[in-house]
C-alpha cells in the first residue's frame, strides 16, 4: 500500500501522513508493532531461566507460529537502506522490549541469581542475538530444543556462583 | 551494475552470467566474499577463550574497520527477499564459515574444556548472533568490551566443569 493510498482512505493529506511516519517502511513498523508487543510477556516465574525461557519461546513462537517472522525479517532488511525507519526500529521495536525483558534480569539480580554488575545488554544480545541469526539466515531451525539450549547456556555462563567461604 | 553490463564488461552473453550468478544479489555476494573470507582467520591459540576471542574480534574488525559491515548488512537484507541469495548466503558464506568455525570447537573437545556432547550449532549462535544483532539493529557499539564479555560469558556456560570426586 503506498503513501498516496493511506492518505486517501483515512481520508487526510500526504503531508500529515509524511508527518507521523516518514517513509513506508515506518508506517509498516507501526502496523506490525500492534500485533507483535501484544506476544512478547513480561515473565514472572521466580527464577532467571523461567524467565528467560518465558521471554524467548514467546519470541519463538511468535515468529514462527504468525506472519510476524517474515515481516520482522522484511523490516530488518529494509531498515538497512531506510535511514528514517532504522531510527524507529531502535526506538519503537528495539528500546522498549529490551526495557521490559530488563526488568527480568533486575528481578534475578534482586533474588541473588545475577551479580548486580552484570552487562544486561550484552546478556539480551546474547540470548535474542541467537534466535535473530536463526531467523534471518535461517541455517537451523528454531525449535524448542534451541530455545532451552540457549537459556541453560547463558543461565549457566551468568550465574552467581556460590561465594567461596 | 547490473547484469547487463557485467556481461558486457565479461565480454560474454546474458545467459551465462545467469548460470553462474541467478541473480544480482549473488553477484554481489561473490564479489564480497572474495574480501570477506581472507578476513576470517582459522586461530589456533590453544585454549577455546582465545580462539573465540581471535575469531569473534576478527569478525568485528572486518565489519566495523571496512566496508564488509555495510555490504554484509546489505546482502543479508536482500536475501530476506531473494531466494537464490538466501541459498547462496547459507551455502557459500554461513556454512564454510560455521566448518571453519566448528574446528576451533573440536580442538576444545580434543583438549577436555568442551563436552563432547555440545551442541556446536547453539555455541557459534550465541558467539555470533549476538555481534550480528548488533550490527543490524546499531542499538550498541561492537566494541572490544562486547567481544570480551560475550567470550566469557559463552565460555563460563560452556566449559566442562571439574568432575566431582
Amino acid at each position: 500500500m503506498s503513501i498516496e493510498e493511506v492518505a486517501a482512505r483515512a481520508g487526510v493529506g500526504k503531508a500529515t501522513i509524511y508527518r507521523r511516519w516518514p517513509s513506508r517502511g515506518v508506517l509498516a513498523l507501526d502496523a506490525f508493532l500492534a500485533e507483535f508487543q501484544q506476544q512478547q510477556p513480561l515473565p514472572d516465574t521466580g527464577t532467571l531461566r523461567g524467565d528467560l525461557l518465558g521471554a524467548l519461546t514467546a519470541w519463538v513462537r511468535a515468529v514462527t507460529q504468525s506472519s510476524a517472522g517474515r515481516m520482522l525479517a522484511g523490516l530488518i532488511a529494509e531498515a538497512q537502506r531506510d535511514p528514517a525507519l532504522a531510527v524507529a526500529w531502535r526506538d519503537r521495536v528495539v528500546e522498549p522490549l529490551r526495557a521490559q525483558h530488563t526488568i527480568m534480569l533486575e528481578r534475578a539480580i534482586e533474588r541473588g541469581e545475577l551479580s548486580g554488575t552484570v552487562d544486561k545488554e550484552v546478556l539480551l544480545d546474547l540470548l535474542f542475538g541467537a534466535a535473530y541469526h536463526r531467523l534471518l539466515h535461517g541455517h537451523q531451525p528454531l525449535s524448542d530444543r534451541f530455545v532451552h539450549q540457549v537459556v541453560d547456556l547463558i543461565v549457566a555462563g551468568s550465574a552467581m556462583k556460590t561465594p567461596a567461604r
